[in-house]
């Protein structure tokens, strides 16, 4: 087993030096109270769930006569997290959290998640379902159901996928029909629903996309519902099975420890639910958990990211070949040096994010709500897919022993690869990004943020970055011509050329916001530098090399991406396949 | 289970259209008699091999009883290849093989490791081990232990890592010490022993790398022995234990069905073997055995990514979303037409270096062997890593089924990743190339080269190739000013700076070299196409899309991986990590 790395330094820095969030006053709390938060997090994170990591993969989740049974290490894991008020961590007072910055939640979070993703699975879909429930929920929900959610005897599910609607919601078949009191009869079949059973949880609550009768076609005549496993009585008591099954769980490349389930409901005998919100409302209340579940799975690569790339960098530093460590070779050193600016790029952008909540809240102000939406595609898809390749280098950093499961390395490629799939695909992100978060709105958002940026880079000191200066004002130029080609379709109503660009475009404008984040953190550790020694002054040192780094490796590369979208711009759909 | 797909017209299209091996006299067969053969080992791949494929995943190596086990399936399979004739395939006919073009040879290995590539290995390392004793062998070797591996009764393979020696083979430990009859003691561990033990085989016919008395340190002091698991009588007889053991058999992300072991020489009694060749002429001479596995290596990612490739083709050929086949999206359809041209592009580039070969015996010209050491690296390195990617891509593709074992899919991205890692990784492989093949070479090799890929985009139509002849001249362009740069800093002897451009000049040429090969078929095609109708004429369209898809999506690229050696050039030795 490899042994648990942390970057708390860099976690700090993104807090403290780059987000300030000691500037929230609502938390009550200061920046040493925000630290010692993050340090004893860390240590749980460190003693109880990074050595569950390994031996819940090769453990597994099992069937077992017909009932779900986790990795037994789980088990213990899942007790601790709640008794130590972790699971409690960003959640408001009134329901018994503990309210602090979400980004210093998110990082928190992400640091368990890139300790074992499989298990950070159950408490984070339990916690986006709760979200659902206290947002858009009646009284029965809030004050019943969400508090045996809090306290971790019941835990909840998404269920939208059914075999023939996978990115296609609109096309699923399940229904829900009104019964007495209130209730509907849930009846249908959803596939890969992630902890749909398991018996870390004496209770299952579903959050259930069905259509009503008359319910149109499409995502409009769909609603959504709260099936528990079990019936729930007025004062919250088991009041046995609501027929909900478990029919199958699936085998898959990794994430063994989290069980993904087939589900039948109402298959064997009645199966009750309750609306949430409106009729035909479903798709945007679920909006409200999906989104928190794209923001998790640009964490889940973020965090696995980071935690791989620490793990190589410790590995190479030891490991010695030809008479030095493997660090000092030049490719190795190379290597680590793209691995390091791409984790932490992703880690700023991540946080920079989650703070935006607060500054919604702080300023009242829309235009941090456009961001989050603009934001929220770049994160899913961009940490996804580049956490998972940071994943296949820190294997490849290992050599033979990455492959063999020694170290645990190649299970972080198993693992990160799913975050590229659910909560919509990337290439669904990619399209999100481009018809909604664009040309739908207008280009509002997107032009807010790119006048930050240029002013950003306008302010980049001359003498220090003049090479990422320059780079940066072509992909700015670039960026205005990609997007005025990509506008330019559209208005002719070209979209089957908008479409074949959206995953190009979305990969550009990611790496741009990339290297914005990393150039803000490098102006502060600039500034900072003049007064530092020691440590402090490598660690500061360390990320100016990172945004040079991610300009020369990865942001130069947006010239070229550009230009597949500009010139090689032949429709797909007429080409020979 | 996934069908098993195969595109044998783009085989044969690069087989009498590209290379024209029906040229060859030598083996006295026509074009007709290579299209028999082509398609009835097409056949056995995939009627015997290809349904092996994910049971002998499922199942895996065992070790049962202190003996190494492969999954059943795998003996029918390994015996109908020998009985059929399949493992004679290629080798000379006083062997009792089937000589035929080396680029024949090279494809139908390619389909039958693509089909099972865990299996694949233990021929595969078998055959190159028979390579070198029959190049380098004594009678004995030739004609008691060569008929042996011929037959499938014995089996061979390299043993050339140990704990603290992996890219580092000079720092090895194992020991020969001369004993009676021209034997030497063998005394030792090594690790990742491909096909190290097995079931298939009722004898290992090791070729170990060890330091003899008085050996230097390094690779120089280095002799190569065969080490049998059981002594050999003159006869050819079992003559009982060697004291040769396998002490472990790793875990691993992939290719379970392949006996990874950790080998034991000399630790039980007295391990025999015998000299091959004179003695420290072990490293030159066990890379008769290297250079054929590391373009072995090559085929891995070449072939697994061509079926991943085909079958996810034929996935989103058949699932409907949005009420409409999965590859009429826009989106989808671009990741296709990519994962397409990069797999051709792969397949072209690994047959036109087999015919090399032939090339060498046709012509007796020396730059023929040149090139085959020059592309050997960017087969290697460039097939193994486009070949994950290509799998990665055919995962995704099939979204959440892709992810899940169902299909297949999952399997080829566990599969493919050991092949950027053994036989050299891939960053040795960087080293290789520039270090060795260019600046050792003083340049004439890759001069070469780029003098034909030079003539061959001056000749490009500039009606249908507009864009993409501009492209190629500008990479031609960077590709010079690149090559200058990196040996200008050759000359002013700061390596440190040549060998961090290693990784990416590697990629650079090889994305030139892929688009030459796929310029070439597109040239072909264009002129058949006149002539052309129905399927042979969307066939020949599409390699004409390929080129195209591969010029604006992976060779524009190659203008920014320049900029990033020739203007982000900082000393990463100097830079914080």
């Amino acid at each position: 087993m490899g042994k648990y790395q942390v970057d708390l330094k860099d976690i700090q820095f993104n807090l403290f030096d780059v987000l300030q969030v000691q500037r929230l006053p609502q938390f009550g709390l200061n920046e040493n109270d925000y630290r010692g938060i993050l340090e004893e997090y860390n240590k749980f994170v460190e003693n109880e769930i990074f050595p569950s990591r390994e031996a819940s993969d090769a453990e597994g989740v099992k069937m077992v006569d017909g009932q779900v049974k986790v990795p037994k290490v789980l088990h213990g894991v899942q007790k601790a997290f709640h008794e130590n008020g972790w699971f409690a961590l960003g959640f408001p007072a009134e329901m018994g959290g503990t309210p602090v910055p979400e980004a210093l939640y998110t990082t928190c979070m992400s640091l368990a998640t890139g300790a074992n993703c499989a298990w950070m699975m159950y408490p984070g879909l339990s916690r986006a379902a709760m979200n659902v429930l206290r947002l858009k929920g009646n009284d029965f929900m809030k004050n019943v159901i969400v508090p045996k959610m809090m306290s971790g005897e019941w835990g909840g599910t998404m269920c939208l996928t059914e075999a023939g609607a996978g990115s296609d919601v609109g096309a699923l078949k399940s229904t829900a029909k009104p019964i007495a009191d209130g209730k509907y009869a849930i009846k249908g079949s959803k596939i890969f629903i992630s902890s749909g059973e398991s018996d870390l949880y004496q209770n299952n609550i579903h959050l259930v996309l069905a259509r009503t009768p008359g319910g149109a076609e499409g995502t409009k005549g769909i609603s959504l519902f709260v099936v528990p496993r079990f019936k729930i009585s007025a004062d919250g008591a088991n009041a046995g099975s609501n027929n909900v099954q478990c029919s199958k769980i699936e085998h898959k490349m990794g994430i063994h420890a989290s069980a993904t389930c087939e589900m039948q409901f109402g298959q064997t005998g009645e199966t009750e639910g309750w609306l949430i919100g409106d009729e035909f409302e479903g798709m945007s209340t679920m909006f409200i958990m999906m989104n928190e579940a794209r923001l998790y799975c640009g964490i889940q690569g973020e965090s696995q990211g980071n935690l791989a790339y620490l793990m190589a960098n410790k590995y190479v530093g030891e490991r010695v070949q030809f008479g030095k460590e493997l660090v000092h070779h030049p490719d190795i050193r190379r290597n680590l040096l793209r691995m390091r600016a791409m984790s932490r790029g992703m880690r700023a952008l991540c946080m920079y994010t989650a703070d935006l909540f607060d500054k919604v809240h702080e300023t009242g102000d829309h235009k941090y709500e456009g961001l989050i939406g603009l934001l929220t595609p770049i994160c899913k898809a961009y940490c996804s897919e580049q956490g998972f390749q940071v994943g296949v280098e820190a294997l490849q950093a290992h050599g033979g022993y990455g492959y063999c499961s020694e170290y645990g390395i190649e299970q972080f490629v198993r693992d990160t690869k799913i975050a590229t799939i659910y909560e919509g695909t990337n290439g669904i992100q990619a399209i999100d990004f481009v018809m909604r978060k664009i040309l739908k709105d207008g280009g509002k958002a997107i032009s807010a943020l790119s006048a930050e940026i240029i002013a950003s880079v306008t302010s980049l000191d001359d003498a220090t970055f003049k090479k990422e200066k320059d780079l940066f004002g072509k992909v700015l130029m670039s960026a205005q011509a990609t997007m005025q080609h990509i506008s330019g379709l559209a208005q002719k109503n070209q979209f089957n050329l908008v479409l074949q660009h959206c995953t190009d475009f979305l990969q550009f404008a990611s790496q741009m916001v990339v290297a914005w984040r990393l150039m803000e953190s490098a102006k502060i550790a600039q500034k900072k530098l003049a007064g530092a020694s020691g440590d402090e002054k490598k660690y500061l040192e360390s990320k100016i090399v990172d945004f040079k780094t991610y300009c020369g490796h990865y942001l130069v590369h947006n010239l070229s991406i550009a230009k597949t979208i500009t010139d090689f711009g032949d429709d797909v759909s007429m080409l020979e396949l």
